[in-house]
């Protein structure tokens, strides 16, 4: 039997394609052959072993599909490939523990036989992991392409994606999974817990923390909204009531994001990716530089001096971040002008027409700062890209960094301007409804509406080739990989935690003025769970899964945003008449109270952040009893090798 | 050669004593049998092989010494404990490693004759380690104690010690090291740094960063200092100047302790104890309870349940911790009261005695206040042991908490009282000046001359015995145990450290007031350094090197200081004539200033806090190095066992 194990693994009677890599249109045949025995290579050789076959019509290799390849792997391989990613699964004695081939049947539902021990979003993952690590050798270029420069130990990937040869690698849907897991989620026409687990299941565990965290959220919204809507049946008009309303606005706020932490510990802990070791990071895609040596790896790649990065961050984003920030605050003011015309306007002509006009520069303000955060948004990713991050955490911090500040800004000045210059609670209110709602209902407009019916349009352009109009169990593996393929990309969660971010602003920062937010927030998000659902489902491309242990920097967000909400809440009820009507004659002691008493309540805050453990209890007593085995492991090896060594010493 | 090798190892010709491990005077015979076998026999049956000798005079065995052992261990013995104890030592490449017995070659400075590859220190911890870990198998009892109950895996040396069997178990001091060390800390007679290396190396980590910590914030407190004494020689009584003082404060202290947290990193990782993995926590030595099993480790050991402990905690600490501070206050008011009478007195009387008077209370209310806090001390150290927590660790968290919240009040409620309800700011300053030095007078006095007055008087009484007053080379190794074994015990750095703490609140929170207070401080903390070297050389017992990475919760309170003194300062510039005097008019504007500043400063703390990266770039650098390093080496493992697989896959 001199058949090579890779040719027999790249014909292996059942292929299940996992993953599709489209080339471009006019790649040569050279490349293409090469980068095919790449990916069909053994490990040992430097390739990723996996199975690869281009795709066909009926059986056939037509002309419009001869750029696209399919990729799968064997049961083996997948399952070796889940122990170099650290795949966590639960065992039989019900604990969690990093996979490895040799001790697979400890495992829960593994068996030789069980091709569904990972799941195919698993199984998905691994083959990304495992093509975006295969590197270069000694090749100096991609054949075919001379300007294609590769060095040793160059992710093959990226190199291509860059030099545009590579224009995408997604993976498959599963028709059957997909419309199982439609029908759990937003198939029943009833309100119901969001399917977790599966979501993680299909979707991985990034995107289904995001529903997880948008779930809870909406949850915790909803006592605040049970007590705002009071407020608006029985017009308490008066301030003085809002005063209660804020106390327990401060409780809530600051207890809810402690025990967020603790729920999610609990699930990434069901999930595995609590216990997963963070990989090393690679370089990011977009880094380039002079090639030298890292003093991490001791390899050659391209390294950018990092003070040319604190350069270009200090002397060019930082001035441009401030600039967007002082023409945010231009425009706030021209919103302010605007609104003092419409009431000029409305005192001058008392009728419906001009008190809805009342409304019109709040609405054009909402829009205009959509439009602003939508603009901004662009100029930060390209400042950021334009830094040269090495790496992608890094990108993504500065990137978010630079996004919440000038958002916070462009979305909240206006409200502050209003409450603590102006004094005016009753624009503040309008505002703060006008502000909201417009924003919800724009989100809405584009982040789901908008797409849906961009892909209906496609869809109907597609049908022509294609017989169904979306992604369903009686397509066959060629009409399905040519309707995914044309669908928009998903670009991870961050749009979907900015907006939470924002309307938790809304929500807790003034709230007190405005009670009703909470109920339209409640509103918006059963929508949006909804509407984020069905466009997870219909209009992306399948996102690969990305193992995810918390919501990451978004959790310090919400927590910063908590401390800002103390202070302007504490402020509002040192402001409110109730309040005042205590302290008749000295301004002095209620403001010196109400400072004492912000401090205090922040004060509270820390300790409660610091009291209040992580994880709970039982998922610490696991966490420990793991560590536990591993030392002891270790000991035994050392005692093992230590009794071996005394033995030797004794014979010298 | 049949000969036994535990045997063989006792015996060994070059037998070097390092842990003497004093038993009660009237130890059965059998039990000393049982207890030297244990210790002598091979790891695999259970025992910790090291070497064990009778303490004997001029090689006779003695009436009054039959209850003394010396323990040491082979060399192979003890390098082999240093892996076990994970020590991390330098490499020949200058990279930091956790030393194993394999890879020997590789660090520097050993060769298989270089007996001094590792210090006494870490050969004394090694042996501490193995002593306390040396556990029962099967043995029901101690052999001769039938009421000394054991249970497999119960401590051994833990249980002899809670029977009254073992006495002590201390490391001896290392005469010739011992005399280099002394010249080198303060035999010369001018100011030097400490030689911080050099007291790591014979004392070990813990007690080096203390030294660190201290020697680094004597240097801290210098700017201040010097800014401060100006004040004093020109009379700067006008409140107004100290505004630029309190504002230099601010920045100082926000600075120095994320400054430090860089020079920790830096000498823990040249020290092998950055890298060091955290050994699993056995039971404190106190822990009592019911046996059962314990969820984590599998073990039979006591369980004590988390509920009662909660209870004894809320139920009688927090109450008694309560009525400490009420008790406290109480006094204080006491004070006020004196304070009170003497100024009638001095009102009445006007003479020199009579103002001398003025500074009586004061000093009667500071050696009160040290008298309280140590009585409380005591009480919290009992409070909690009865607490009956599980881990060393959970214990000084909480008697930390007790001590510091107790002292915190206790040493500057009056000076709160003072300043900010009788804003008598004169008053202020006297007291404060009146508790910073009486408190270190006391302190000096208690901490350092008093043992070391007893300490001299003591040795007089042995002199009679053995024939030197101090350690010296020119002892014989009989005399040298018995002077040692009657010394002091070291009990850890815990109230040099509170020493600091509060010396840095009288520092930080009012200095504004009095910026002589940096002024006392260095020159307390000059002799501090003395007076604490010569009682770690002359006064107290070796104590056993404890290897610690940083300050530990003490970083976090002297953060927690900072915080609380931007407030404080903040409030006192606030309340200066000078800045009140740019508001004229309105009391309001001026507090909503002071506020908002307030709030800024503490926004920039938490920001730098954040920035400001914990560890120096090289550090990281060569951190991340090592990281990648082990998992390049589990990938290589997994890649082999990949191949295997795979083939073994291929042939069935």
């Amino acid at each position: 039997m001199k058949i090579s194990w890779s040719a027999y693994d790249t014909f292996e009677a059942n292929f299940r394609p996992l993953v599709v890599v489209e080339l471009a249109k006019d790649t040569k045949d050279e490349t293409k052959e090469w980068l095919t025995q790449k990916i069909v290579e053994k490990k040992k050789n430097g390739g990723a072993q996996l199975l690869v076959k281009p795709l066909v019509k009926d059986g056939e290799k037509i002309e419009e599909s001869h750029n696209i390849y399919l990729v799968g792997g064997s049961h083996l391989r997948l399952l070796l490939g889940a122990e170099t990613v650290g795949l966590v699964k639960e065992c039989n004695d019900n604990t969690m523990r990093a996979f490895t081939y040799a001790t697979r049947n400890a495992f829960k539902d593994f068996a030789e036989d069980n091709h569904d021990f990972l799941t195919m979003a698993e199984c998905q993952y691994i083959i990304k992991h495992e093509l975006e690590n295969l590197r270069a050798k000694d090749e100096k270029m991609i054949p075919g392409y001379p300007q294609a420069k590769l060095y040793p130990g160059k992710s093959i990937m990226r190199r291509l994606m860059s030099n545009g040869i590579l224009i995408q690698v997604f993976p498959l849907h599963d028709t059957e999974e997909l419309k199982k897991l439609k029908h759990t989620w937003y198939g029943k026409m009833r309100l119901s817990y969001q399917p977790l687990d599966e979501i993680r299941c299909y979707f991985g565990e990034t995107i289904a923390l995001y529903f997880a965290f948008l779930e809870y959220f909406t949850f915790a919204l909803i006592p605040m909204a049970v007590i705002g809507i009071p407020y608006y049946f029985f017009d308490w008009e008066d301030y003085d009531k809002y005063v209660m309303f804020a106390g327990f606005n401060l409780l809530w706020s600051a207890i809810i994001l402690e025990v967020w932490k603790r729920c999610c510990a609990v699930m990434s802990y069901r999930w595995g990716t609590l216990l997963m070791k963070r990989q090393f990071e690679e370089p990011r895609p977009g880094f380039h530089g002079v090639l030298g040596i890292n003093p991490v790896t001791g390899r050659e790649e391209p390294v950018y001096s990092s003070f040319k990065r604190q350069l270009r961050i200090y002397l060019v984003s930082l001035p441009f971040v401030c600039l967007c920030l002082y023409l945010s605050l231009h425009v706030m003011m021209i919103y302010f002008e605007l609104e003092h015309q419409a009431h000029l306007y409305h005192e001058e002509n008392q009728s419906d027409l001009s008190s809805l006009i009342l409304y019109v520069p709040s609405i054009i303000y909402a829009v205009v700062i959509e439009v602003l955060n939508r603009i901004y948004r662009y100029a930060a990713e390209f400042l950021t890209s334009w830094e040269n991050h090495r790496l992608e955490s890094s990108y993504q911090n500065h990137l978010v960094l630079k996004v919440l500040v000038f958002n916070f800004l462009n979305c909240f000045a206006s409200l502050f301007y209003i409450a603590f210059v102006m004094f005016d609670m009753k624009l503040l209110r309008q505002s703060l409804a006008a502000l909201l709602i417009t924003s919800q209902i724009l989100n809405q407009f584009v982040e789901a509406i908008l797409p849906y019916w961009l892909q209906k349009r496609r869809n109907k352009r597609v049908k022509k080739k294609v017989k169904g109009l979306e992604i369903d169990t009686d397509l066959s593996l060629f009409e399905q990989v040519n309707l995914e393929k044309g669908m928009d990309t998903y670009l991870g969660t961050f749009d979907d935690y900015l907006e939470l971010f924002l309307q938790f602003g809304y929500v807790s920062l003034f709230s007190c003025v405005y009670p009703l937010a909470a109920v339209f927030a409640v509103l918006n998000n059963v929508t949006e769970m909804y509407s984020d659902a069905l466009k997870m489902c219909k209009i992306f491309k399948r996102p690969f899964s990305e193992p995810a242990s918390n919501i990451g920097v978004w959790q310090l967000a919400f927590q910063a945003m908590t401390v800002i909400s103390v202070v302007t809440n504490c402020v509002l009820i040192g402001m409110s008449p109730q309040v005042n009507a205590l302290f008749p004659e000295s301004k002095i002691e209620l403001i010196l109270i109400v400072v004492l008493a912000e401090h205090l309540v922040l004060a509270m805050k820390f300790l409660m952040a610091f009291a209040i453990p992580d994880k709970p209890r039982d998922i610490q007593t696991k966490l420990a009893k793991l560590e536990f085995e591993s030392l002891e492991a270790l000991k035994q090896q050392q005692m093992k090798l230590a009794a071996e060594s005394l033995k030797e010493g004794m014979q010298k």
